[in-house]
């Protein structure tokens, strides 16, 4: 058995397995379908936004020469010709003394030079649109050619990137695609990832169960922590706890991205997993200096990646956060792959198991102006409930003693929460 | 036209929003469906997680009494009677002298009351089953009674609620809900959002566009809006800006718990959406002091809430953050409803518009110590690029000036980037 020492660091095994891991290869998908992931080009808009000389309100379309001279207690008045609508190419023609009525987005008609909003004109009420359109206009403000105009590809125009390679996908950009016109962008896809239980002990949510089994609750789970991440997951059936069943439940998930597996890789006489990727592919690591979570394993079969996750809840989902969460991450794409974390200080001592990089379920809350947090509960890894108490991970360095009173690093396991409670009480509402 | 002072302010017209708005009534979902969603009564747990006394550790279940004078140099000898695996019903019995191999989390046997890992144990290697079983142990280290066995109900009692009412299911519920055999549980539902763009220039994405004409560009961004705040879009056909056609349309979304519109509220001949509303249902309230946005309408038509948004794209995404949000939380069942902020210094003055509420569009970034934030590019609301630039909405108040080096409350756009812009730079990687 080797020593504590000739364990993988934390850190060391999360690199060995980021660079095992490339990202997914390019695919075009549908606008509707690539919220949130990765695109794997630039995308270049083929036309202007917006596509024509606009007006940026309600008013009327003129010609600035003709108001040079209006002032508020000596209106120019202007002929109206007409009045043009958004989404109407123009007929209307502004010609010296002469004006359009125009709506926000409706194209400039040729002659005019500037719009002046209603605001800027006489008591003609620009909720009463009788009388004003084959009127007159009185203008009690002057104009700057060009004024209240939006120029066609003022926003975007054609050949302008908006998606540089790279960029995470979020709701804006989704809008900039829909208004050039994009419907396909060639991106990362979702990672697959297949999430294999195993254990001749465990037994299916809602299936009969006998003296001694236990519930497939951490594939559940995981599996909530891996959509959660924009991967797609997929729940294997159970896998026994013999070399042959194994291998043939393995062989269901090689088709994913990412294989992962739950339990069977500690130290005990059926701890098979190991064994199994070693003779059906190649074993890189296993266990690493740290708790919960040493035995975990990592390898590959067929080219696929395999994380062979420890069978305790708490560790299995400690690891995945760690591990699984950053491979899932890299295959689509992204390249900042660290868990969000805060720094909020101790409430009571914590301190590193026996030389281990050590990860403590904890609650962060606020205290006046500052973060401070505390062990969430009993620790012990098979007590899943911790998980639910706490929302964060604090880190121990390898034999570390936080007193209260110090900084501590703290894994946020769930940004908005954490956000939250980062925010200084003196915000606006 | 009433004047600025007669405008609602942002937090008036929320407060009314969200009091028209209620938590969808219950439903019973499948454990697969509910991550994410708020639990609508206390699930309680019908059975004890563990459901047994089971070890801890890969080792020998064994009497205390038995090995109390055991020392790492005086080991005491205990007879190996039989084995218990993980699943498996116990046969073994532990008399007085004996012992029986156990793996992690396989039952107790009678007759034991403690277990020692194989560590505490001579040289028969924890590898090597064979030889131990049927054979002799050297225990060198005491126990005490219930050492390392983790008893029936020590995570979850029978009868504990281990989902609170009102509590958002993270995947540490998921997993827990698994784990006591929950197949169904009690939350409100996702909302159905029902988008309606309108506009007779709005064209949709992927169909031939003439002269005047711009893209559904807003449907498509809030749509993602929408599905990221956990809520089921849909986005409805582009209603034409005639009342009767408006009446149609929106009649399609009356099925929905929240019907939102784009464009047509403002103050221009064809700004239908208001008519149409308080014709078809009631008005509650047009108009709030704040840029951009001001337009932005609320009222309900057979029941359903109705949020007319302006039709500019930075307008539709600010009062959706701002309003359409929070009433889709609400009706999810969620109590936060509160958009995560954090307050960065200016790098630049700003100011809010002529006593409006003012949100500007910032990019914050790290400055050593502390965030710093500075307007992202133009600030046209017609500009959508701007809200792909910047990561935060910054919240000037009424009349509010601020001078470079003033903290400004600042909305975050993405809670994960925020969080790690946030992180101080000594934390463990």
């Amino acid at each position: 058995m080797p020593g504590t020492d000739t364990f993988l660091s934390v850190n060391e095994a999360r690199t060995r397995i980021l660079a095992a891991v490339r990202p997914l290869a390019p695919v075009s998908l549908a606008l509707a379908e690539v919220h949130g992931l990765v695109t794997a080009e630039d995308v270049a808009s083929q036309v202007d936004v917006p596509g024509f000389d606009n007006s940026a309100f309600d008013g009327y379309a003129l010609r600035a020469a003709d108001v040079a001279g209006a002032r508020a207690d000596a209106g120019v008045s202007l002929r109206v010709v007409g009045e043009v609508a958004a989404g109407q190419a123009g007929e209307v023609h502004v010609e010296p003394g002469t004006a359009a009525r125009i709506m926000t987005g409706a194209p400039i008609p040729p002659g005019a030079d500037a719009v002046l909003p209603f605001e800027d004109t006489d008591g003609v009420h620009w909720a009463q649109k009788s009388g004003a359109a084959n009127g007159e206009v009185h203008v009690l403000e002057t104009a700057e050619p060009g004024e209240n105009i939006r120029r066609r590809g003022g926003d975007v125009a054609r050949g302008d990137v908006v998606a540089p390679k790279g960029r995470v996908l979020d709701a804006a950009h989704i809008g900039v695609l829909a208004s050039v016109d994009v419907t396909e962008v060639r991106v990362h896809p979702r990672a697959r990832v297949a999430i294999l239980p195993t254990g001749d002990e465990i037994v299916e949510v809602g299936d009969p169960i006998a003296p001694g089994q236990v519930r497939n609750s951490n594939a559940w789970g995981l599996d909530a922590l891996a959509r959660r991440y924009g991967a797609i997951a997929e729940r294997l059936p159970i896998a026994p706890d013999t070399e042959a069943g194994l291998r043939a439940a393995i062989r269901h998930g090689r088709d994913a991205d990412l294989l992962v597996t739950i339990g069977g890789v500690s130290m005990g006489d059926y701890d098979l997993v190991r064994n199994v990727i070693a003779s059906a592919g190649r074993m890189d690591f296993w266990q690493i200096n740290m708790r919960p979570g040493k035995p975990l394993a990592f390898g590959e079969i067929d080219g696929t990646p395999v994380i062979g996750l420890p069978g305790n809840p708490v560790s299995s989902m400690v690891c995945f956060e760690l591990f699984v969460r950053p491979a899932l991450l890299k295959l689509m794409g992204h390249t900042r792959l660290v868990n969000p974390m805060v720094q909020p200080r101790a409430l009571e001592p914590m301190r590193s198991s026996s030389g281990k990089r050590t990860y403590v379920r904890v609650t962060v809350s606020r205290d006046g102006d500052e973060l401070v947090c505390a062990p969430a509960g009993e620790q012990d890894s098979f007590r899943l409930t911790s998980m639910t108490e706490g929302n964060g991970l604090a880190v121990l360095a390898e034999g570390a003693e936080i007193h209260a009173g110090d900084p501590v690093t703290v894994i946020a396991l769930d940004e908005r929460e954490m956000l939250l409670l980062s925010q200084p009480a003196t915000l606006i509402p």
